[in-house]
């Protein structure tokens, strides 16, 4: 009997012994993929750009986890930079998504970032008229504020996290009202999938787009961004603000459904219901598919035995995307449906998505 | 006889697969050589000036090639964080040679890049009065608005692109009167090569400057202006312009005799009549030189079979002062006449024409 | 004869050679250690704060004497990108640190840098009042303008320099007004050491802070500023000026109680009296003193017979704390009192410190 309470030991410790190994490893990759991508500033508009929102996400959450202040510096730098300011177009999501970085920094030091664009872009893009929220834009798809479901990732994390800093309680009211016309527009209550937007819904254009094999365009990444954002949001929502089942429930929904959809070499193909339009994997989606499944697994609300394996399986193959040189590839392009990535395509946002998994898995108990 | 046939296919592709693996092996050193330069920013007036522009030129024509997006990442992070302005004296051609980094980046998006300031810079440069311009200032060399032959690097690519992209054409005029000029002024008729400002020439000073051996002074890198200048001007200049013929014919008299001013490593030395002087290759000149003749081949302007061997022997040689880490080495410092160089000696400049080699060498047929 | 001279010859040489390839170590060394804090910019309050400030007076003796243009690059980088200003707050020594770099830039060409902020803030730090020096402050150990010993780092090397360049003298003597201030509060006559404030004195707070072998807290940073310091002021110091012996003389007792502290590998433990507190050696410390006393060495002030070993074992345990990569590990966080550092912790000023030991290992005859 002792000998049996030995040999359990010394595999207990062996075991946890490998997760420290796995788990230097994990922080080592994840530094190099920050560095690499540190050395190559990249931005569409500008370095405030929904671009480098996603990617200091991801960021933010390398250092909450590991505490390694080499991430920090990287956010603070920036933050810095950019005098701590949102991109300028304030009736758009997207430009509000790297006061995330922000309002991270701000956690970590007082008195050192200026909230008071992000305090300003909010009470704009929230409470005043502009022509997506007031629907007189000339685009048929554009006709309420977060009218893409890349949105979902942009500004409700940033206003949950906002919110919490504050006290402020208001945003999340203005928060859920938009959030929910953005769901009855483009969640897809069979597939359990966003449309990416109304353009790829069925019925409501003149031609419905499919793919080769005739079903929806489901666009991986689209739906990265919503469940990525679910996390987020989630993360720092109040457990007993009345809406907060919706969220719960609209996450682990659209969970199920994207672990259903994992390819089994661990990754997710653009195209999600139809994977064979472009077989291989790819790395933003994937990457924001990993982190949230695996946060659902960290807070309890997924199943260990279930998700464990999967999300493991994902950040192996998402690890062997990296480069050498710590570039992560397999990401594919700024766009708004499937197409296809390639081993040397890269983009900040896949840094971040990369990173945000990073810093799920070193919590996972393994 | 089919045989014979499927000889020659079995060598032509063999030949094809040989040109793709040294266009990867080049623009992976293309790549290496950004990575290093954008890792050591350097500047003698500001990130704007002309070391700078020459630099970013390189990175607009790697990036145009390659279409690699790592180019273009590193140029519009630079035009952003100088606010898309050239340098502030507008008097002098240097302070404008960024703008064709700007220029080039507006090619690429629209409502990106703000050309105002460099519309602005033209216009007073072109047309406003000056000291150089109108020969008031006290130095005896500099009494006209382009009075040494680095200018004209400097500023007519520039005009050249800006012309193009605008269709405003009144500006080739400006050029070609001030071109004139220079051209006038410091073109040696006999030796066809320029000097590089008045105090080089014979005959006009009080005292002639002569290398040890007697001969005059014909600096390298200041005929690498003129020729790797003239390769952009002929880019972008309409092959209906009535001066056109005046640019090829120029172009076409220095090519080839600085093809025969090649040393039989493949670079040139420092001082073009005296290379004994510092016997050694230098890589800024001979990367504009090899940029510009490689561009005559591409362009079906100078003979393959005289042109390609030079300037592939010529590309090796380049090649081989690019250090392990990327760094791009024997690079003349900045000056005005013949120096020496070491294996250590790098400038910006220097990175940028490896890059402008680099990036006609990948479109020739070898 | 012949032949012993002949073989003292080749020994000559031979450690000649020898020293020529240790310095090639030393400033390869360096180098890495620039580039990689170049790519990994931190600050605490903004990029011009105290720990930029240190780091680039390093970054500026790396270029004094080594004349290698990277580091020069970095250095103006830096400071363009800052606007050549130091931090805002005027009262606070550590916010005009910055402003060495840029007066060492100012140095290297005319017309680059505008030393008006600088001047600005010198003025208004000594001429004019404010609640440290007017004794107001709430905190009782900020009764005087440099109440804590890191200020003697901070500020005195910034005046003695800008005196230097500018001529105007008078700066000094406000300078050793505040000197002496400090050196009557905090300097302890028997110990030969400065405490880091008045809270870490005996005798004048309500309890005495011990170290836990009962011995008073000297902290290794906190001396290490001030011996490094004084080796930059004293290079600066005009040697007829009044009180200059006061500096020497400081400058030596302070120096010959720290070679007497140094632990037999070579390098210094946080806590100077309980190095049996954290058993390691410490970066920054180490590398302040390592510089000074090479200082001294070098300018013919510490005898040579007994400081050369002591340097230079040293320095080679400070090398030993670079990783691969070139980051400079073990260097203890931001504080005020002795804490641990591992081989990971590294920040910008342990870098500076590296590279002023180096600058003066570089002089050194070995």
């Amino acid at each position: 009997m002792k000998r049996l309470l030995l040999i359990l030991l010394v595999f207990a410790t062996t075991k946890n012994m490998g997760q420290q190994m796995d788990n230097k490893a994990i922080e080592t990759a994840m530094v190099k993929a920050m560095e690499w991508q540190e050395a190559h500033p990249i931005f569409a508009l500008a370095p405030t750009d929904w671009t480098n929102g996603a990617y200091y996400v991801g960021v933010s959450k390398a250092h909450e986890t590991t505490k390694n202040p080499i991430f920090l510096a990287a956010l603070k730098t920036q933050g810095y930079r950019n005098h701590w300011k949102p991109l300028y177009r304030t009736y758009h999501a997207d430009d509000v998504a790297i006061s995330y970085s922000y309002l991270y920094a701000n956690s970590t030091r007082k008195n050192l970032v200026d909230l008071g664009p992000t305090k300003e872009f909010l009470d704009t893009h929230l409470y005043e008229p502009n022509k997506w929220k007031d629907g007189t834009d000339k685009n048929k798809e554009k006709k309420i504020l977060w009218w893409w479901c890349d949105a979902l990732f942009m500004a409700p994390p940033v206003i949950t996290v906002y919110t919490k800093q504050t006290g402020e309680e208001k945003y999340l009211d203005a928060m859920h009202k938009y959030y929910m016309e953005t769901y009855d527009l483009l969640f897809d209550q069979e597939e359990h999938l966003f449309a990416r937007d109304t353009r790829y819904q069925w019925g409501v254009n003149e031609k419905d787009l499919k793919e080769p094999n005739g079903k929806k365009i489901f666009w991986a990444r689209g739906n990265g961004w919503v469940l990525g954002g679910l996390a987020l949001v989630l993360t720092d929502l109040p457990k007993d603000y009345e809406h907060y089942d919706f969220y719960l429930n609209l996450y682990k929904k659209i969970a199920a459904r994207i672990k259903s959809l994992q390819h089994e070499d661990g990754l997710w193909r653009t195209s999600l219901l139809s994977p064979e339009s472009w077989n291989h994997g790819e790395v933003s989606a994937s990457g924001f598919y990993t982190y949230a499944l695996a946060w659902g697994v960290n807070n309890g609300i997924l199943d260990k035995a279930t998700y464990v394996p999967a999300v493991t399986k994902a950040w192996n193959a998402l690890a062997a995307c990296q480069h050498e040189n710590g570039m992560v590839g397999w990401v594919q392009d700024i766009g708004a449906d499937p197409q296809p990535a390639t081993a040397d395509s890269w983009q900040n946002y896949g840094t971040g998505a990369f990173l945000l998994a990073g810093s799920e898995l070193l919590k996972l108990e393994r």
